[in-house]
């Protein structure tokens, strides 16, 4: 293995230390503390557990969590319902609905029921956009996580060739809009992508975001590019393949402990700021 | 010369005949026009130029116009003031902030005064958002009309190579991400990318979109390709090398007359379907 490991552990020890502070300082401030709601819709055991990592993690850095769990029956208007009311209570900073929704839910329609002041987990049209256009706003979890571990990496962006494999609403799309505005010329590649391998042997940078165990192989890696790896499939194995891309990259996301512990760490950087911005009236 | 040329004139003149049907029947149906109110702040002329053409296509298809023209010294706020006055007008159906304000406005705010349901000119970050995620809204004009060329002229994009030279807010990003709904594998290039030229040899599909006169040169286009020239320059030039382009291209947009009508087309188009949608509530 030649790459430098991106050690997303430690950076996410580092933004949650940072964020407790921050969570400690606006409880004196305020006489409460910051609070962030989520929202499970059924029984997907994967989605269960991300929920009860994100609820611990609020324990661990001073953030209050106010859990809500509806049956896998919820219809779209219930749900909507309760995001509409998370979104009225002042008491509520932040709001992440966990994604996916059973299938009977209009997802999309349930996300932009949180208005983009609590939209912590940036899945709303208009925090897209606010990625897209370069305003204010919060990141995609996902993607603000990437963007944090390349620039401790100091990884260079502006002219470089970014490739994103994937296209989802909460991660390919906007980690390449993220991307784009740091003057990267970026590309997007999917399941429809005619020689993915071709596309990845000029990258740079590749994020890899799509979900397929090891779409990446590791010989399209150009020699020195960054690798991040934002899949996550059963078994601990990513998007890479990545013992092989790792003796060609000069950086590259190990899975776990890369891309993972910095979305939880975002999300919970992103409830305080939310909750600074809602003390400010 | 070997390309096809892509004939905007004739099918914003096909759009123009359908719109100017519905509005027709819109009108029989609700004892009103359809209205279009267009904003103007300031002097530059070409701007004037634009709304007039705009303001008199309407009337030739029978949507009401109302025109609203305001001082170059106009304070973000008193912008915002009217828009919201528009938008809280039921009598106007689609509103449209002429672009570029001046350099004291805060365009990007103006713009999100602007409800989704009367943003005919797709510029809100939630009309950006319902193009890049297939949602139904109003796309932005230029990117609509190009989408419209493309398949009026059964120009393939599923698994084709597209590059969209330039990331504006109003044209590159959301033609980009109409293109990528559309699964075409789609690079973005602008400014900061190094070597244009070898992206662009590689594209099946060109869009440019920068405003740069004759930037994309003819000896890059791969024979056979399509190229849509998005650009309008003094003189009408347009922001690729023309002949040189139409002698390997195999459909090419000219200027003017291709991509330019186009878009005038959708806006009215867009705006008979927002009174149909108010109409129904």
């Amino acid at each position: 293995m030649t790459a430098t490991l991106m050690d997303g552990r430690a950076l996410s020890r580092q933004l949650l230390d940072a964020t407790a502070e921050r969570a400690t300082a606006f409880q004196l401030a305020h006489g409460r503390r910051p609070c962030l709601a989520t929202v499970l819709v059924g029984d997907d055991p994967a989605s269960h557990t991300y929920v009860r990592m994100k609820v611990n993690r609020c324990a661990e850095v001073g953030i209050e969590s106010r859990r809500v769990d509806l049956p896998a029956s919820t219809a779209t208007e219930e749900l909507v319902g309760l995001l509409r009311d998370l979104s009225a209570d002042p008491r509520v900073d932040g709001i992440l609905l966990q994604h996916p929704v059973p299938a009977q839910i209009d997802e999309r329609a349930a996300f932009e029921a949180i208005p983009a002041g609590k939209d912590v987990d940036g899945v709303t049209g208009a925090s897209f956009a606010a990625m897209a256009f370069g305003d204010p706003g919060f990141a995609s979890c996902t993607p603000g996580g990437i963007m944090r571990l390349l620039d401790a990496y100091e990884v260079p962006l502006r002219g470089r060739r970014a490739v994103v494999v994937g296209r989802s609403a909460i991660l390919g799309k906007p980690v390449g809009m993220l991307l784009l505005g740091r003057d990267a010329t970026v590309t997007y590649c999917h399941s429809r992508t005619v020689d993915l391998a071709a596309h990845v042997r000029e990258a740079d940078v590749v994020v890899a975001a799509v979900g397929v165990p090891e779409l990446v192989r590791g010989e399209w890696i150009k020699p020195g590019a960054v690798v991040v790896d934002a899949g996550y499939n059963p078994g601990n194995v990513g998007d890479v393949e990545f013992d092989a891309a790792a003796a060609r990259a000069g950086l590259i996301t190990p899975v776990p402990g890369g891309v993972g512990p910095m979305t939880i760490a975002v999300l919970l950087s992103q409830t305080v700021d939310a909750a600074e911005r809602h003390a400010q009236g």
